[in-house]
């Protein structure tokens, strides 16, 4: 791993779409932020909607008419890929807290193995928005001439303050739920309400203050959401983020969570060296990077700071700010205004420069 | 009050500035944000600093060679006004959960009465910020003509759904505390990692991720800060995050923050009717509506609509929209560019319009 310890075993979950052609040299890597898992889009092994749904398909945006299309559930997640919940075969005890700590450089390196194990040399595209916005360049960084093309969505080149600061009080209302037990809860008794407190404060910041104004306003909660203490619910937009927030208790491990969110704040593709010098060395073709005017966790400096970075390595780069109000979970949200960036620049027909 | 219930025997905290002149007519009444006490300045009697130290005393914006001002600790807090926390006296125990329904409009009227109680009729000029510039337009909706000015101050006409979600979530982390205990918590043993939470991400919102940059960057943290699980500190950020929300629990009282902080979610000024109607009762001769471009909580647009409101009705109205980088809390850091503003206000130098 990056920083120390080592897993043996290690498994990667991953699903794919399209045909790897005779050339090998049509597959795009998608990474994906904190959450998903890699099911990116229905196919017909899963037929249940993806992440992605809508951009991940024939004649969509990531056409996979054309492109072999590789989406992984990220090292120490929770959906199939080996994270601090899954069986450590040293113990036969989940690893928990013995998981050795988390970099997005490993999340970065598990999926170029993933990429070779599949008798693939070089990616036509690598691909990730949020979290996933950060591996696409520590894989940059770390695998010089990997991929032809990179594209960066609403990720940043080192982790800011304000989204550390924001990320960690979410880590500490699990740590501080007494059904943590210092990571050695049972699975059927999971820090519950601290997952459900993080996940809150996970969503409100998604988002932005415009797209909350326009979607709830002031309008009051349903009466079947009304919480049971006096200062919790009132307003339809509490019943919402109670909704989601119990859904994510019950989907995602909070160890794993843990460990993801923590490896976000710790990126800074600085410890590679000057930024400019490290993409000088990946040798991209080209690269796209996006960003939200409303995001409150990246925001457009941070990706605007990534695309000059590029530029200055000279790196053709379309840097593309989008006015969306949905905030950092605008990607998930406007399938349009980003499938239509995203589309042009995988057909080559992106303007170089900012829009 | 306001939503039903009454309080007998209820106290008001507040301490005066100045002199109040022959004609009466010559008083400032300020209402505080969320936290802070009657102490906005030092004074003889007390001489520690107060929480708008700088803006309040001789030859300064507020200038007490001229007002008579008086600061109120509002009512529900825990600085000496009747709150929550106080012995309710048909029981001899705290009020806790048993204090009535607490709403912005009962906080104007307590320091409406305040005034009255010191043979004041007229108020020279209304202010407050935050929960205060809330407080400020319920005060114009109570009491017609019962001010000559009004200074609104990072407030809004209705709390928004995203300040609605952050409170919320930060009055349910303290709810979910076992310690909380249902709001029975004996004194010595508060809520103490709620209420660490809730601060922290108050702290968090207040301010602005452009400002985060600024001051912390990726700074790590201090070796005596670093926290006891190996999620929470690695960064300055969160060292200072924690120090002032260990600070806040031995300040404040949890069960007092609950009601302070519902109160903000309830408020919408349309209650008391069409809001250009309610400043048209008013009969407000001037006001000013400060606003802060970074803050989060209480958006620029809601502070532009507030003055709109009071243009529509008549009164002359200046509405700044200031450029500061701290966020909600920039009156509280920035008291040069306030006071600047609210300097030129009283001393009715003011251009109406917009700067």
């Amino acid at each position: 791993m990056w920083r120390g310890g080592a897993l043996s075993g290690a498994r990667m979950a991953y699903e794919t779409w399209g045909t790897l052609n005779k050339a090998r040299d049509n597959a795009l890597l998608l990474f994906t932020g904190l959450s998903p898992s890699a099911h990116a889009a229905a196919s017909p092994l899963d037929t249940s909607e993806g992440w992605w749904e809508g951009m991940v398909g024939a004649k969509l945006a990531i056409d996979t008419e054309r492109f072999f299309v590789i989406c992984v559930n990220s090292l120490g997640s929770c959906f199939g890929s080996t994270g601090p919940a899954s069986l450590n075969p040293a113990t036969a005890q989940p690893y928990r807290l013995e998981f050795p700590d988390l970099s997005i450089e490993d999340i970065a390196r598990a999926g170029f193995e993933t990429v070779r194990s599949l008798g693939i040399s070089r990616l036509d595209t690598v691909m990730g928005p949020s979290l996933g916005g950060m591996v696409v360049l520590a894989y940059a960084a770390l695998f010089p001439n990997a991929a032809r093309r990179m594209v960066c969505i609403s990720g940043t080149a080192a982790a800011a303050p304000f989204a550390i600061a924001l990320r960690s009080i979410q880590r500490e209302t699990i740590t501080s739920d007494p059904d943590w037990a210092g990571g050695n809860y049972p699975p059927e008794r999971p820090p519950a309400t601290g997952q459900r407190l993080a996940r809150k404060l996970g969503t409100v910041t998604y988002r932005s203050a415009a797209e909350w104004q326009q979607r709830f306003g002031r309008e009051p909660i349903r009466a079947d959401m009304e919480g049971r203490d006096p200062f919790s619910s009132e307003f339809a937009v509490q019943g919402y983020l109670e909704t989601l927030a119990r859904r994510f208790v019950s989907a995602f491990d909070a160890n794993c969570y843990l460990y993801l969110s923590r490896s976000m704040d710790r990126f800074d593709l600085a410890v590679h060296g000057d930024p400019v010098a490290v993409f000088r060395r990946a040798q991209l073709e080209r690269a796209l990077v996006i960003g939200v005017q409303s995001d409150l966790l990246f925001s457009v400096s941070e990706q605007q700071a990534v695309a000059r970075f590029l530029e200055a390595a000279g790196t053709p780069t379309r840097f593309a700010p989008l006015p969306c109000i949905e905030g950092h979970d605008a990607f998930l949200v406007d399938i349009k205004t980003f499938g239509d960036e995203i589309g042009a620049f995988l057909s080559g027909e992106e303007k170089p420069g900012r829009n």
